[in-house]
Order: C-alpha cells, then structure tokens, then sequence
C-alpha cells in the first residue's frame, strides 16, 4: 500500500509465497517418496536375522529403489522447469494460482504413484505383465506434465499479461514443444505395454532425456533456417 | 536496531518468517493427505496379484481420492485466501500470531479428518448411514473457517493496527461475509446428513463454489445499490 | 565479495536461511504430530462398523487430541520465542549454529514424545500410574526449553556479538529468566508425578502460561522499583 | 526483466529459490528421521503395560536414538556446509542444479538408511556381526559426501563461473579437502568391519570431528609453512 515502490515490493512478495509454496510442495512430495520404501525389519525376515537375508531384502527392494530415483530426478526436473517458467512471471492471476495448485496435486500424488508401480516391479512379477501400476504411474506423471505445458501456454500468452515484458516467440515455442513432447512420449508406454511388452514400456523413461535432446535439436534447426 | 530503514526492513522480515512458516504448515498438510492413500500391497490382494484385483484395489480407493481432492483443493483455496490475507497485513500482534496458530492447527488436522472421513465413504457403508465420520470432518473444516473469519475481523478492524493502511470497507465486509459464508454452509451438512441422507451431504462441498458465487453477485449488487 | 553493501546482503541471507531452515523444522515437527493419531480402520472396530462403535473409537482418541493440541501450542509458542530472539540476532557464528541445530533436534524429537506419551494416557490407564511417558516426554520438553535459555545466554551476551547494537539488559534478564522458569516449572512435574500422582502432574503443562504471567509480573515489578 | 537491476535481483531469486529448495530438502529429511522410531506401542508389550516393559520397550529403541543423533547431527553440518559453499555461489548452471539434486537425493535417501542401520544395531545383533545395514549406511553417507566433494571442485573452479569473485585458493583447497576427507574417513570403516570387528566400526563417526580438527590443523600448517 503507500508508495508506488512499496505496492511493487508487496507483488512482488505475493509472487513469491506462491513460488516457495509450490517449492514446499515439492521438496515435501520428492522427500516423502523414500517413506514408501519400508525398512527390512527383523520379523519380516523368514531365514532369520543374517547378512544373507538381509542382502536378499534388500534385492527384493531394488525395484524401489530404481523407482524412487526416476521419480526424484523426473519430479526434480520438473521443478527446475517449474523454476525456469516462473523466471518469466512478474504478476500473477486467480487462473494461474489455480492452476498451480491442480499441478502440484499431481506432484503430490507422485509419491503414491512410485509406491503403486514400485510394488508390482519386481522381477518374479514381471512374468505376469501387470498393466495397471503402469497405467496409473504413467498418468498420473502425464496429468503433471500435460498441466505443465497448459501453464507454459498460459505464462507465454502475452494476453494473459503474467510475464512482463512477454517471453520471446522463440523460446515461448520451444517451451510449449518440450512440456508437451514428454508426457506425449510417456503416453506412447501404454500401448506399448497393452500391445507389446510391459517389459519394453518400463525402461522408456530413461530413454526420454536423450529422445527430448535429439527432438530439441531438430526443432531448434528447423526454426534457425526459417528465419 | 541501528537505523529505522534497518528497523522497518527487520519487522517486515519478522513478518515475513511468519507468513512463510504458515505457507510451511500449508504444504506439509496438503502433501501429508497422500500419505493417508495406503498403496494396495501384495498381502491384501484376496484373489491373488492379477490386473483385476489391482483395479479392484484401486476401485476401493475411489473415495480416499476423491476425498483428497476436494481437501487438497480445500485447503489450497484457503491457503490463497491466507495469501490474500496477509496482503494486508503491514505489522503484527501477540494476538494475530496467537489466532494464526490456532488456525494452524485445524489445518494441520485436515489429513486426520480427510482420511478418517474417507476411510468410511465407500459405496458399501454409504447404506449404512455413517454420520460421524462426516461429522467430524465437517467440524474440523468449520473451525478452520470461523477462525479464518475471526481473521479476517482482527486484520480488517482499523483499531488493532496491523494493516496500514486500513482494507477499504467494502473489501472487508466482503471477506467477513465470505469468510462467515463458507463454514457456515458446510454445517448445513450436518442437519441434513441427520435428517434425511448422508448421501446428500455428502456432495455439498463441490456445489460450494458456485453458490458462493452467486452470493457474492448478489452482496456485491446490494452493495452497489446502497452506495 | 565485491561491495560491502553486497557483502552485507549476502551475509543477511545467510542468516535468513539458517532461520528459514529453522522454521521448516519447526513447520515439519509441528505437522508430523498428526501422524501419529492413526485412523480408526475397519478392521479395528470390535463391534462392527456403525456410529456408536466409531464414536467410541474417536473417544479412545481424545488423549491423543489433547496431547497433540498441548503439543501443537508449546512448539508453537517455542516458534514464536525463536522468532523473537533472532529478531536480535544480526549475524551467526559456528557455535549459535551448533546451539541451534542441537535445539531443533530436540523439536524435531517431540512428535515422538507426544506420540508415547499420549499412547499411555488413556483414561483406563490412569489408574496404573505410568510414570515413563511422562518422564520421557518431560524430560524431551525440559531439554528443548533449557537449550532455549542456553540460546538467550549466547545471544544476549554482548561479548559474543551475534547481536549488534546488543539487547538491552531488561529484555536479556526478562528473556533469560523466562526461558529458564518454562523448563523448570515443567520439571517439577516429575516430583509431583512419583510422590504424589500422576493425574496432578498431568494437569500442570496447562497452567505453566497462568503461572509465567503472574510470575512475569512479579520481575517486571521488582525490576521497575529497583531501577 | 527490463532494467539491469531487476534482472540482477531476479537472477538473485532464482539462486534463492535453489538454495531454499535444498534447504526445504533437508530439513524434511531431518524431521523424517524420527518418523522411522516407531512408538512402542500398547500390543507390543510383551510383559502387559507397566513402567518396567515400557523402560525395556525404551531400552529397546536406544540403538534407533543414538542413530537418529549421529545422523541428525551428521546431515546438520552438511546442511551448514552446503550454506557455506552457497555463500560463495553467486551465480548457477544446469550443472550445478544437476549435481545439486543427486546430492538431494542421497540427503532424502538418509532416513531410510538410518532406519535400516539403528534396525539391526541392538545388543543382542552386535555378536552377530552384522554387516550389510552398516554397509548400506556407509555408502549412502559416502556417495552424499563425494558430491559434496564434487560440487565444492566444481564450485570452486574459476572456469564454471559460478563464484565471482572466485574463492581464494587456500579456502578452496581447503574445502576441497575437508569434504574428500570425510567420506573417505567413513569408507574406511568398511574395511574395519568386514577385517576385525563390526564394533570397532560402529563408534567412527562420533570419532570424524576430531580426526578432521587434527588433519585441518596439519594442513593449515603446512600451507602457512609453504606461503
């Protein structure tokens, strides 16, 4: 309120609780991902307390394991293109508050996700072809970044007036590409997994940061000759 | 301390700290509403480890996610009506950080009442007619509501000197009214999950939205009117 | 590096980080309380699923809400003691890095404590006059409270010059008399507890705020006819 | 955006945000070390309730609270020096929010591996010399340290730009040191256990403090010596 200096300064700060909010949310949801993993404890053990049993629990946790550190480095990812993206904000609306929000209940709900498709990873289970852990994981993960790239749409609308001065044509399109292209990539696991294999589904999210890097390229070529 | 710019500078922070703690509070309690989703493990699957039973599984787990939704968007709202809140705010008192505790505490014991309110909502017990589950819930987001009122009556009051300068009027009739309008509706609920049908009650809280809308059209006219 | 004003900044933020890092365990401790109050499941429930037996299993609850509340509102009020005392502080050294860190371990302790504590304060458990809980939650309490004074000491010391211009001396003996009286007043607790009865010294952790102000009173009077 | 200077600050924010993130990281999985001590809770009990089974109950649990110390502790001065290299951070890169979250992720990772350790470290499992959960804790903690070793090289390299001004060479060299000596330190005990005894093993870390005051000296020296 008062001076002009002093409303821009309180913006600003309003900005920034809704940034370290997310941020919260974040760092909460990629630490309680670890929670999932439950500790060998000692009446679990059915050939007794030994360092064999327990190295053998162990190995039934590596699919955990596997999963909690693709989640944590993807959730990762995604917050620093959440970091990137609000680089460009100076203001903010109700709508995109809101959508804020309805993204990061999809970065919360992906510590249930990893636990959910986790649990039906290990190798004695992949004989059954289970589909539905998959399925879930992947949407939940798609539900993410489908709402990442509608916030790119949004924040890179110079209508919308949320980043001052608008983020250059170049970069608003490269934006929008990449946060559609990997959940469209993520998505391509499903009828890979019903048609095919949920065997050659599962390993695709390792793939995806070099897929996104050759696509990237392409694109940033194809827009140098254009113009 | 030192100079009065340091002063004013060292107040705002204390000020600040107490706004990004809440902001801590508010993210941990909405991403803890997860944890309430117990993953469907191996153990509990009656007919064995199938897509079926997993899709069984997470059938019976429909109201658990339903439940946090509407908590986690809850509690997201009030959260932005904190935000919005302390836009206003300028110094503070014992009182007001006293009252911002309270406050605190009913939102901290949303994850108990989400889960204990969803654990009781499957389609089976709806015949039942379970009252106390809802009972509870309701309470627990009423009192969060009359407290956010109090708030708003303490921030909004000129005397107590914690916004300067003071909410114009009409802001501030308009978020006592609001703020009065929301708990108050959802303690509609309760008369009538007793006297006729949980079922109906149960649904209240996703029509809240709009008939605050239309309540508030209707103050705002009122207001515009009279003025 | 480079100017002093950027170096002053700098040295600014990071002591706004060890404070904001302080706040997210208190925020953290504070929240996880709820954890440990685990929802009446199905599965549970002795006399099947109907309102009377969920009411009941609510009722077992009630020593868990009550020490959650007490909980809730000690650390709180801690908070807002921490939050006072680094108002002063103006720069940190190694040791008010280690006296905090050893503090926090403390806070980050106490939803253990409640959680034990409240474990064994069912009504029909009184009669057997368990004395652990008590004594380990008192004892979790008195070392949070008396690190809290050992911190006063340090930072109000002007020799250790984390306070810079130094607190005056009547709000530095006020500071360290009370962060004093609140770990005593509760140690008290456990005389009380093994001579005469539990149920007194149950009781005694609601008073403390009653008795610190009449106490208070008596200082600030002493103070005022000395001075 | 627009004037130098608000591009300045804007930069500043985004380096902010990173540290507050990591910061938020941290102290989740300093407050999630405690969720691992479980309470003993009524069921458990073999003797029935009593002060006498609920002292042994406690007695029990001492491996998980020495664990919970040592580790608290140990994440404590890693949070410190990672608020010590950020001191120097003026300025960031891929790389670096790179290396920053696989340094997370071993931080997140802690919980479990305490957990998991203080589970098979009571007196009745010592004769048994187990050594996997001390295995798994060690390395968790080395790969946390050796990043931190790395990030200090890449911190401290003037080539990545990070640092402007650069850090001194001495205060580099020296950062550099002290982060490789204390895993390596760490690393050590493997070999102990898996040679002599797991016991001897066990009580290093308390010892790493004053080793590294020892060797820090005898650098120190040799450095002023060589000056």
């Amino acid at each position: 309120m008062g001076t002009p200096l002093h409303n821009e300064l309180r913006k600003e700060f309003q900005l920034e609780r809704m940034i370290l909010f997310s941020d919260a949310v974040f760092a909460i949801a990629i630490t309680l991902l670890v929670i999932e993993i439950k500790i060998p404890v000692k009446e679990t053990l059915v050939d007794g307390i030994s360092d064999k049993s327990l190295l053998q629990a162990l190995g039934h946790l590596i699919p955990k394991f596997i999963g909690f550190l693709i989640t944590f480095m993807l959730v990762g990812v995604y917050w620093t293109i959440h970091h990137r993206m609000f680089g460009f904000v100076t203001s903010y609306t109700k709508k995109l508050l809101l959508l804020n929000l309805v993204f990061l209940f999809f970065v919360a709900l992906m510590p249930f996700s990893t636990g959910f498709y986790s649990e039906y990873a290990g190798p004695e289970l992949i004989r059954q072809q289970l589909k539905i852990p998959l399925t879930f994981y992947v949407l939940n993960f798609c539900c993410l970044g489908f709402l990442n790239h509608i916030m790119w749409r949004y924040v890179t609308n110079p209508k919308n007036k949320v980043a001052e001065p608008p983020v250059d044509p170049l970069t608003a399109k490269l934006a929008k590409l990449r946060s559609f292209l990997v959940p469209f990539i993520f998505l391509l696991m499903l009828p890979i997994a019903y048609l095919s294999n949920v065997l050659f589904a599962v390993w695709v999210p390792m793939l995806i940061p070099i897929s996104l890097k050759f696509l990237q390229k392409r694109i940033k070529k194809k827009y140098t000759t254009s113009n």
